[in-house]
């Protein structure tokens, strides 16, 4: 791939997806648009409107087109849709012109070639990564599912888990994406309805243009919205993005959590660093989590633009074009995704897990952790303030810096309470590292649930 | 209902919904978590962990709680679960107080309560309250399902549909946000998970801690979360608000619509105005269109409240509480949206339509209407280029101010092509009002539809 | 210009301005990022730290960097500036090596280059185009400052105003905005504070390392921030970004108002049409308002990224780098806006103004705008209740489809405040077309106002 | 202050900031309006149009309004503003009736109170908060300005700095947002100008209806927009809330960073914590950042609300509604933010810092902080390549855990430039926490710069 830089958009200079510009570049557009131009000459000869010749003529001519000549047709006609109809007509008989974009309005091309290819996208593209990066998690889920680390909330240590739990947690949250996904982008519709949606020209001619209109979409594999005005009804445009964006929220978390653990204080896991990289331009010690932090940043240079998407479900009337330039952005939605998730896999992939650095993290509160269980206990054994007595207790082992067990086992005031603690829960609360509860477990069975549902 | 204006949100001093308040005020919200409480204590009493009394005692104190001393407690001890489980402890006998809270960390309280109340919301009143609306629309749409209107894309004349036909697109819209919205909340999920989400208390004292947690939600009527960390994973939340805020503009499309019908210059439909209604405080002639404009100003208050709930997706390892404050604003999200489905049931129950000034606003352009049929018809008669001609043809009869069809008709270079256009087709090109496609039998279709999809 | 479509961004493929890729492009930004690199060496002369040997050897390094190279160094070391920093000192002699990037941290070079570059294109290119727009806004207004125009709120006739009144607001508006980009560009801070912005490698060199920083600076025509961390404080930044983002939203308003202003029924304005223009694929009568509509849906597409700036600016400790790759979308901003303010531009100067059907429009109406100026009348007079008289007339007149001036004076009830109606004031109840206030004044005041103001 | 829970609104009945009420508070609202109102009757006695008896009884009047009965007559009428006009009406003699509101329409009054109260709102409460939070920033960037902290990019150790340096920051930035926030309330403006905008009927009775306005908000201590129509442009206030926005911003970034410092594992700092305080409801020893967490999530919900402003620049020509219901929601934006400030200088002022935990973890890295001063001393030195040579020794020292210093020191490659280091500089190798630029110092100097700046 040639790459210039004399351009502003950092999708097309620097996170470009190479993969994704058949769909999703301009010039797909323009060949998906051409596409619903041979898909209506195929079903005007379906009807017998048009000879086979005819039919040739035009796949020939739509097959050739290049968005070069269209942007020049436009520039003298100032209409892209009509630019293009123009450009088929020039490169075919006299005889073939008239059934150029016949029965059309330039929202019958626009619309279904988008769904089209976003579809399209989709399916070949973003989904697959989606996947690979599901199956990447699972992975690291299920080698890490026994390995202690400390839980943390509010940034603080809590109760114990495993480092396999808590990315399971990500392989539920990304899998039922990848569903919301998928869902979403086969409740794309089309629409060959004309002008203004009620079938005004195709009702003239044909008994029943609902029919037509299937025909049409379905040559390209869609179904119709059950009705549109000038355009699609914009709800399933914005479910779609709205599974796009919830997923990018995800890799958006995760980064964070990575971010966060690779801390200089924390060191539970790092981005893998290359020999020859460079981690700061002044400071050559540094090894920055730059690839989360970049997933971080590019999800929320795309998160405000679903606003767009919201704001464009106003359309006056059968449609004002005040939606068509906004449009025209959000292809670079999906890519500024794919190439996050893309990124994600690379870095997921090689990602660095240190279990002594986890281990330590954990023994540094294994103290105070037993609180909890301790609490609960107490509380089991009948102790009416349990919650409140263990709170001061904790107070008291931090101010004389004592085990909060001990303090605990020689208080004589709880002693009935403690004598009715089993010793399986005394062992736990003499060795916390036992209080992981089911994580183990739990990420197993996260799993082999998403394996099965995603059927991967 | 008496009214506090000492307030500062208009959600509660003047767009309040009196219904909604047995889910989403905060008094609600309070009286769900002890219900969560209370659902807990059964299943503590039928594991045989608690005494039918004891059990008694905790529902009897649960139904007794007030917003006002649980808020008294949390002053002291700054914090809100805790205060509420205190609160209950107060109204138990020592032997009972134990098992209060017992195995819950404060989160599977609140984010079950949350799910909780905004399923009774949509179940009890929002969707009542759509599909009251979905009716009326289709009402509407059967009424006027021929009563000729003249299309507009770009706020310009395009072709003739029926009033019937552009409701019915807003019958199929609500529809489909009326599935969303049941789904969405269909899918929402409650936890009992512990504190990290592990189970890590309940699994020394039970077997299946799971089966715990799906004890204590089916009391509830809710299902687990798969996986859980401190909280629920935040998707079912994003897309349950997404149902919401994309069923938001629909109503917002739809009072742009009308306001923009109820324009001076083109009087079409028009809010019903009462006897003693005041239009401007100073023009005593003004009718405007109030309550659209309320609809749609209600939309652009709320509509970005959205990315509170995308960026709510994010919360650091097994959470951190920078989603507990945003997550209070959630509630008034639905009771505005309530309120502005409400007030569009209102209104549109009263809506008035003009068919007088629909036709006039017809004529206006029915000698540059045809222009569209014109050309398909040169075109499927075989003109090579008939767009371009009629185009021409429409600039000189508004130059000379002369009839299109006439011109047309009289211009021997087409008599070729005219010849072929037969008898019903030139019957459109001298009446175009027929030219409005399947628009009336479109509107029955979808109506028909919506009504057999939701069963109403 | 030669343009490329196999690229994903409406920005470069589609709305590019040619005149701001130099300051805004990737080949810019880098070139820029150069330019702080050789005011470095600058200083370094300057305190004889270098020889002017050293000095030329950087300065002619810097001018012939390229971006293809600094990519591809990038891509073997992962890290953009030390990229940019590589390069330089492969050109250079290895007695120079050491002197380049000396004590600086990449951001001392990033966000220099960026304030530096936003400045430049604002003074070059887009603050001369905003100033364009507003002449020819101002012509417009004073064109047609007598020009009667119905004035409208609600989308309803309301009281009479002049065109060239309607259009002086925007001049206001637009030029209040030309002086708080100008004000917020001049705001922007670069910063050559080191790595964490304690000068801490300077400060060992340097007795006052404020000095130093403002010496770089100041070759580049900046001023430092009164203190940074490894970056700037972000608010500055935030500031301009708003200041364009508001003006983007005048630019909005316009082009609503004029979209609104050619709807077929009301015809008050329209966008010129080229002689070859084509309005629609299947419509051949139609003039849309495409580029009014373009400007709204450009509006649309750019506004929610205002809140990427906004989260921006939450940067951890003395910085992360989760506004690195978000900050590379920022020059779309601007670029976006400016190719809306010269679409504007094209439109404006040729907007097609019909006095004729404003003149009609307000005829509509005429019979009731009189009811403002009467009921004041009457009030003045003494009239206890003059407003809700004047409402119960207006309902009568419109019931009996008479005047509603014939039916007051003809009412004897208030012939006594009727008598005290003077002759100018009758007069006005005679001719609404008079009652316009000081519109054509207020016009003309405006316009000499912003002349002065902004010195054009 | 009694509070009500069966509210929706968290504003309300949670995050109340009693001092607001009496601007901000509907009641306060209503009663705003009413001095409008007053305002207009001296005016008029001025001017002679009423007597001095009229005008006691408007005033009078004026000041026994209740929000109460304005609703009921609201109810009635359906017109806020015409329904507090009649309430006036009611309790004036039928000789003073009709100069209530005399020459106004509804947003005469509206806007130019809403101006009033965010201005009143912002001297008497926010901006003196925002000061109070000022001062105890600058105390604690003082009282820490030599306590040692390592710097922090990228959640990695960094270079030295200070405590106080690190605070310092805030001071500057949020004394930038002071002085803006207070720049943007005093261009706030009202309007006197009509229906329309055009001062249509006060040009009747006036030769100079501008001067009649300026004489209106005068007396209310604003200025008029230069042009208005039946609306203030929306400008000033789109500044207003931008400076509110960004102000909360720099509150959101502190509150990240202190619960960053309060991790585990780091512990620089903490909320200080009550003897009965309640960290968690079933982990007796928790202490987390609540308050922060409550600060960065009130801004999460907050900030989106900006959105609400820039769409409400666009109102269709002389003026839509569309921006009634969503000016409502406003106010609490203010509120939000004023409980936040209040709550960041109860935190504030207790704040917990541990400059122990801080040279302990200023500690941990140590050995590698002097990479950079070593690569500089070397390049300086003249070594061609010490930025990669370095980099490459950081790589050894941590593969054979050998100190850096040591190593570098040790090698005979470099001794050439080694021995052109001299004293100061190799007192800095050795003992790094030295090596914190002029972090005390700038901290002074900031502290010192918004002393004067702010005469506080």
């Amino acid at each position: 791939m040639e790459r210039s830089f004399n351009l502003f958009s950092p999708i097309d200079y620097r996170y470009s997806v190479e993969e994704l510009k058949k769909y999703l570049s301009e010039e797909a557009f323009i060949k998906y648009k051409a596409k619903v131009e041979a898909s209506l000459a195929k079903v005007l000869l379906k009807r017998k409107f048009i000879s086979e010749k005819i039919y040739r003529e035009i796949v020939e001519a739509v097959e050739n087109i290049s968005p070069e000549e269209v942007y020049e047709e436009e520039k003298r006609i100032k209409h892209d849709i009509r630019a293009l109809v123009n450009c088929i007509r020039k490169r075919v008989s006299e005889e073939a012109k008239p059934y150029i974009h016949l029965f059309a309005t330039s929202y019958d091309i626009v619309d279904t070639a988008n769904v089209m290819r976003y579809r399209d996208a989709v399916e070949n593209v973003i989904l697959p990564d989606m996947i690979r990066l599901e199956k990447i998690w699972m992975e690291i889920s299920l080698r890490y599912k026994d390995t202690l680390q400390i839980g943390r909330t509010h940034g603080q240590h809590a109760e114990p888990i495993t480092f396999g739990f808590s990315i399971a947690l990500y392989v539920h949250r990304w899998g039922e994406r990848i569903v919301r996904v998928k869902e979403a982008k086969e409740n794309l519709k089309g629409k060959f309805s004309g002008a203004v949606g009620a079938y005004n020209s195709l009702s003239i001619f044909f008994e029943n243009p609902e029919e037509f209109e299937m025909d049409v979409l379905s040559e390209l594999g869609l179904k119709p919205a059950e009705i549109s005005t000038q355009i699609v009804p914009p709800e399933p445009v914005a479910d779609f993005f709205h599974s796009i964006i919830t997923s990018f929220g995800v890799l958006a978390n995760f980064a964070d959590d990575m971010r966060h653990l690779q801390r200089s204080e924390i060191g539970e896991v790092g981005e893998a660093f290359e020999e020859k990289q460079v981690g700061s331009s002044t400071m050559p010690q540094k090894k920055n989590p730059v690839n989360f932090e970049n997933i971080k940043s590019m999800w929320k240079a795309i998160l405000p633009r679903i606003l767009t998407v919201y704001m464009d479900q106003i359309s006056e009337h059968q449609r004002d074009l005040t939606n068509s330039c906004s449009q025209r952005f959000l292809p670079e939605i999906l890519v500024a995704f794919d190439s996050s998730v893309r990124r994600m896999i690379r870095i997921s992939e090689k990602l660095q897990v240190d279990a002594e650095n986890m281990e330590k993290n954990f023994k540094m509160s294994e103290f105070k952790i037993i609180a909890e269980p301790l609490y609960i206990f107490l509380a089991v054994s009948g102790h009416p303030d349990a919650h409140e007595y263990v709170r001061g207790k904790v107070m008291e082992c931090m101010r004389e810096k004592k085990s909060l067990y001990k303090l605990v086992m020689e208080d004589e005031s709880v002693k009935p309470y403690i004598d009715k603690i089993d010793e399986r829960q005394k062992e736990i609360l003499r060795n916390p590292s036992k209080y992981t509860g089911i994580s183990s477990k739990k990420a197993e069975k996260i799993v082999n649930l998403w394996k099965e549902r995603l059927s991967i």
